[in-house]
């Protein structure tokens, strides 16, 4: 038994890849959400998974919503610092909309486990989750501050409110992802290219990916 | 105290609206699994909610997951059966495939729960599921079929693959009305219209949304 941070010596081997307890927890945890439910998973059957005593647990998380929080937080934290750099970047607004769109659906499929899934859970609704979800806002709203100005570039006219629809495209990666049981590699270029013409912008899709390469 | 078909009789006046017991069990479970989540709910939880006992319930659902599958026919049954005839009728793709998504966004928005947030749960990838989602499959195809056709027509070059996102930004109404907390009956008209020129169909959406309507 080897001692491993705080909390009690292992009970057993360790089970999980990951760098330290706290990863192998966080993993543990999304492969039992995913694919157990929620509702259906205990911090009792997360410890297990680990091979920790439970006890050992909370002395990384204070509790399943905590686990909950940091997984959900680490889907969002990647594509909200290239949405505030990108926001700043001298770029057109098409290439810097495509370079957020194809970082995150990579992101978004990339992952070990589906996590976006649990983006529809009930228990997000309460004040627990209020911070997680002002920063999914944050991103939303980069997401359409950059087709109002994708649309205004491309001049043509665009459906009225379709600046809303970019980041619900990307997100779909995540219902394709659940339905197909693998990550839709394809739908790392499909997504980002059919955000731009979903804004009546009729550029060349070839010149705007090698822009958007360049940026991410 | 009033015999309600079969099951005992009421413990308490009925609490909820609905036809027969069997409706207000649905409306009941769709209302703790959309709010509280599926894993957290009960049986027990659905018959108090209803107001009658647990063996009562059990008259008419033979478990949990009977109760979910029921709810998730009712999310499909209406726009698969909408889907079928519009497969085989006269009007250009591009008014059938728009007819399509309008209801169906519509009946998303309409239903009093959000029922599509439960399509991501892990419990329906079991074998107990496979019906419904062999349903939801033959929907996904007629989308695909309906924008392959749309693709022809326009003439023009849509993004390779761009047939498989119009069902998924149908289906993103769900993720907005989660998101919104209230049904987003902007999107009923928004959803349909941003469809076709994601296929790179430049017709009249004035003329197909009136073309469209005549069909439903």
């Amino acid at each position: 038994m080897t001692q491993l941070g705080p909390g009690r010596p292992r009970l057993e081997p360790r089970r999980r890849e990951g760098q330290t307890p706290r990863a192998e927890i966080l993993d543990a945890a999304a492969e039992l959400f995913t694919n157990n439910g929620y509702g259906s998973t205990s911090t009792r059957g997360i410890a297990d998974a680990v091979g920790i005593r439970q006890a050992s647990l909370y002395h990384h998380f204070a509790s399943k919503d905590d686990i909950l929080d940091a997984l959900l937080a680490g889907t969002i934290t990647a594509p909200l610092e290239l949405a505030e750099r990108l926001a700043v970047a001298p770029e057109s607004a098409a290439v810097r909309l495509y370079a957020l769109a194809r970082f995150d659906v990579s992101q978004l499929c990339a992952a070990r486990w589906n996590l976006g899934a649990l983006y529809l859970l009930p228990e997000l609704r309460s004040e627990r989750f209020a911070a997680f979800r002002a920063r999914r806002d944050e991103l939303r709203c980069h997401y359409e501050t950059l087709a109002v100005a994708v649309i205004a570039e491309a001049g043509a006219t665009a459906v009225p409110g379709a600046e809303l629809l970019p980041f619900r495209l990307v997100e779909s990666v995540i219902n394709i992802r659940s339905d197909e049981g693998t990550p839709p590699e394809y739908a790392e270029q499909l997504i980002p290219d059919a955000v731009l013409p979903l804004l009546g912008w009729k550029g060349d899709l070839s010149v705007t990916r090698a822009a958007a390469a360049h940026l991410v």
